[in-house]
């Protein structure tokens, strides 16, 4: 019976915690770490401020988390679009295109992600993500080295210079005071993704596309 | 008289705001901001923790101060290595090198602008620092275009690539647990920086280098 009773509780915490991650992450979406407020999010989960911080040490941990969980959705999907068909280059091409169009689809979020001043704690989850994905781009490179559609380089560099490319070339469009122009017509975005993925492919294959 | 006197209390206070900056930037190129306390440059200022406070607001808006000072510096290298004598793409290869280079031969405070995770405050900084950066680029990749050795293309984004991939290929190498080989040896440093040179000639022109 006291076993049940733990089980019950532990079920009623996770929930309560799950509530406060969900109504963490619309806030961030809506209006980005700044514009989430703890008083906020505890309205909108229907719990007390201090309940929150009986789940998360801190707003940070809290962001952390949130961090992590949104930044690991996108790294999955562009490790989806890395997966054949199509050799490594069509591959990577696909894989980079998915990674903007998803971020101008979603610049607050995206905005949030990749470039918003955030707490340290926090940052430091981005350096980790931004090296998931370099892992991901350099393993595509590999193969595409092996498969012959990309000359032989420094896998570790050129992946990271991917990386490098696709977010920094972003910051500026999903910036807050651009993203009113770029979300209202998504065709828009198409010359915008197009030239990040020229400079790309041609910075990996050194072939003019 | 009375003039006098605060032309002179203008002067030592000048002078003491200029001790407290030249410390914290030792302090930062010796250690990031992370190591960078304000109890410590208060010792090596030579002042009470307090008199820090009564010049700057805050620790951040100190470590925003230095971070605006070293990136300048940095900036101004960057254009200087943009200036003439040669075409543009000679120019921006320079730079590009030039940035990277400087990088690698102060990796910490390296590190510290360019990925350290910092307050919010100096984060902000470096949003407008990588702008810098870009509209320098950006001018450079214009000229490119009008001399011919550059195709037509979106200066803008180009211009953010660069920045991007520059920067963050340069990230791990720079990180705090790699530089204590990067330093070592400063011709070790050679294949990298020509890998990210070539990504990036290759990304503006099209062109195997």
């Amino acid at each position: 019976m006291a076993y049940r009773e733990t089980e019950k509780m532990r079920q009623r915490k996770a929930a309560v915690r799950q509530k406060i991650t969900d109504c963490t992450y619309r806030c961030v979406a809506e209006g980005g770490f700044r514009n989430a407020k703890v008083t906020r999010i505890a309205r909108m989960a229907d719990v007390a401020t201090g309940t929150i911080y009986r789940h998360f040490d801190s707003k940070e941990d809290l962001f952390a988390e949130i961090f992590r969980q949104a930044t690991q959705h996108e790294v999955n999907k562009v490790a989806d679009a890395l997966a054949p068909p199509g050799d490594a280059r069509e591959r990577l091409e696909r894989a980079l295109r998915r990674f903007a169009e998803r971020a101008l689809e979603g610049p607050v979020m995206a905005w949030s992600l990749i470039a918003e001043p955030v707490d340290p704690k926090v940052e430091k989850e981005r350096l980790t993500y931004r090296k998931a994905y370099a892992d991901l781009f350099e393993q595509a490179i590999r193969e595409g080295i092996e498969e012959g559609c990309i000359p032989d380089q420094n896998t570790r560099q050129s992946s990271t210079c991917l990386v490098g490319a696709v977010s920094e070339s972003l910051v500026g469009p999903l910036s807050p005071s651009q993203t009113g122009q770029t979300t209202t017509d998504k065709t828009d975005n198409d010359p915008l993704v197009d030239t990040i993925i020229r400079f790309c492919i041609q910075g990996l294959t050194g072939t003019r596309r």
